[in-house]
């Protein structure tokens, strides 16, 4: 077993990765920029060490810097956490140079999954369903635009080295197709320096609802059930829950061994997500994209598995093989995650940094906090916004709903505007409520009044 | 459904009822003290009333006033919590004659339990194992020196109107029988107004184990599983878990079946606790007394059978049957309570009430907290000393006294003294992590070096 431990990351996620490690007995070394001196992951760490400045450039993505460190704290391992160095490639091929082991898959496995093309063409031939489109990059505009009339319109062009909600355009018609088409790949040439396009069928009317796995180095994988995302805003998830109240027990089943055929495929390691399209008004789903990480709503799962993802993920870096099979793998209960931003729903979700004056997470039977802040802690401007899950478990949805609502409303956070009010008026909606909902929620209802 | 409900009682216990009655809907009316008018649950709960000064018995235990107030609101029910009026037949009684719903067993079933004698006697026609002894009351010396000359010396001498460690002494032979019998007739007579004493076989070496029960209205009593109590001070519970790891399936199931049938054999409704001495050497049970209210442990048995108790006893109180059937009640995992109390234990746990200057409770998965304090929070001086219990939930032992471990060292309370560092250690003992002692384990093991 890895016995010493560095966190490349900050936040929630160091924290939450650095609780792992106490428990599994494992020294754990932090991370810091200039600007998160006072972090609570610094805190809490057995030691810590600066690595540049505020700009994560400098700093959480500074690979020399963060190998160095590792080497001269005598680190075994890397965990990457999510966001920043989670999915490069080129950071976990160093780190095995380095003889350091990278907390997560091989890094071909993250390049065929970070390569949108590449991913749709391997999950093709692995039987994974996928959106209809094209077979590989659009290499000339005949050919797409007969494939778009086989398909009917609208379709999505999408870049291959896109992602994040960039890189996307869709079409009506065949017009709009010609132009898309060129103005995405001028686009992606300049921003990520590949014009690769493709296109597919636009599936308007979806949930996102995606399936864990967990894969060992001994050929074993597994899935851990779905989370349903459909809650977002601009892509960004906003409420993640588990199960889905839009999946029956046999889509349920379908999804769960494509998600393992598709880990298989790429003969991942670790924990990993597959993001489907589901379709639920034909109760059809297509492969979206595979994230070779941990994920922030990863807690929701482990609330209704009882099943620790990140000791999995570190017991599996360390070689162990994983603790348990398919039909082990038991589902109990309800559980929901909001993510409390330092956002101020009443003004466009613009961002809230500053000093918390008073803060008392909320306790009791089912609830879970996951977070790094403390009263007197001051939020940075400079990073992500998110500054604590809150995750509900109950016997039912019903139950973690209410348990949800009573959480947030005991939630004290002062001195800045967060997600908290939004998340109270969300959780009271009768569409939310109802469990039927796709990914267009909050275009389509007025949650807050501003 | 009961839709609103007064909560009698003040600390955590008021907020774990007030949580589970923001999530069943109900309206929620607090009471307290002159003492506790910054307290959590007065802000917690929908409505909050004054009943009076500082002491208990003018406030807490303030049968009139607490009455007062639920007609006043309009509350159809009160919830006792545990110490208080929780197991006073009296109050039961007059909440009755008022036609107000005491959230607890009938006044019959709390006086039969109550009267130590009359409970052994209930317990032995019912079949549920006693502790060898007098039938009752004793009447003469003579009856008493042969009886004890059949069992066999060391015996105990418990005054039946006694508890909570007053009204028994040990006798090692005849003449401190004799000797002992008339002095406890004597201070039982002064301290409880009954001179009434019985006898028992004195068990020394023994592990205090208890059996969660549920029991409706409709006859149905089933029970969720054992509470490892054994780590005590003073008679007063530090560290409680479940399951017990003296216990093996067999004896599991006999203890369960004996807790049914001493709930059922008084009728019982509610949430109870059957608390029995457990000879771990002989591998025998024997009731010990049985607990007519929530008790401070409840949390643990809620990790593992997911029901959440105070709910259950609402709605019990509300007249609505058991959720499940005892074939159908299951058991996941472990789970370890640790009461983090306002005490110096390098100090001989002298109480260490004052102002909360820092706090910050543990988070993460597996971790619960229950508590009513806040940062900024003053401790008065007049009440229970618990401030907090820390509950830690694992797959296994190990996991969850790792993760005890993890939260412990994560647990901020700064401005006043903590049982935190006590636990510390204890969760160090290797006595204690092999899972193999007794309650007279502080007695035996140092722990702290004071």
């Amino acid at each position: 077993m890895i016995k010493k431990l560095l966190i490349a990351n900050r936040g929630e996620i160091a924290v939450r990765i650095i609780r792992a490690c106490k428990e599994l007995d494992i020294e754990t070394v932090a991370v810091f920029s200039e600007a998160d001196r006072e972090a609570l992951h610094v805190q809490l760490a057995d030691e810590a060490y600066c690595i540049g400045p505020t700009a994560s450039k400098d700093s959480y993505l500074n690979f020399t810097n963060i190998i160095s460190v590792a080497k001269l704290t005598g680190s075994e391992a890397i965990h990457p956490g999510y966001g920043f160095l989670a999915e490069n490639a080129d950071f976990a091929e160093l780190c095995k140079e380095c003889n350091i082991i990278f907390v997560g898959p091989s890094a071909e496995a993250i390049s065929k999954m970070g390569t949108k093309d590449v991913a749709r063409e391997t999950m093709r031939k692995a039987g994974v369903p996928i959106v209809p489109g094209s077979k590989g990059i659009i290499e000339n505009i005949e050919e797409a635009k007969m494939l778009a009339n086989d398909m009917g319109y609208p379709v999505i062009i999408k870049a291959t080295a896109g992602g994040g909600g960039k890189g996307i355009r869709v079409a009506v018609d065949e017009q709009a197709l010609v132009k898309g088409i060129e103005i995405t790949q001028q686009e992606a040439a300049t921003a990520f320096g590949n014009p690769g396009v493709y296109i597919e069928k636009y599936i308007e009317d979806f949930r996102h609802v995606e399936i864990q796995v967990l894969a060992d180095s001994h050929g074993n994988v597994i899935h851990l059930g779905e989370r349903d995302c459909s809650i977002q805003r601009r892509l960004q998830k906003l409420i993640e829950e588990t199960p889905s109240p839009a999946l029956d027990e046999t889509i349920r089943a379908q999804m769960g061994d494509a998600a393992v055929k598709a880990a298989a495929a790429v003969a991942y390691t670790g924990a990993g997500t597959v993001e489907f399209i589901f379709d639920h008004i034909n109760k059809k789903f297509y492969f979206m994209e595979m994230n070779t990480r941990i994920q922030v709503e990863h807690p929701v799962t482990e609330m209704v598995t009882g099943i620790d993802l990140i000791k999995e993920q570190i017991k599996v870096a360390s070689g162990e093989k994983l603790p348990v099979t398919q039909d082990e793998v038991t589902f109990n209960g309800w559980a929901i995650e909001c993510r409390i931003n330092a956002e101020n729903p009443e003004k466009n979700f613009m961002p809230s940094p500053g000093k918390i004056e008073m803060y008392l997470p909320p306790g009791g039977l089912g609830v879970r906090v996951d977070s790094a802040v403390y009263p007197g802690y001051s939020i940075p401007p400079y990073y992500d916004s998110m500054i604590a899950k809150l995750i509900t478990y109950g016997a039912t949805r019903d139950e973690a709903i209410a348990r949800m609502k009573r959480a947030l409303s005991e939630f004290v956070i002062e001195g800045i505007s967060t997600t908290i009010p939004f998340h109270m008026r969300l959780l009271e909606h009768e569409k939310f409520v109802s469990g039927d909902f796709n990914t267009k929620f909050l275009e389509m209802y007025k949650v807050m009044d501003s």
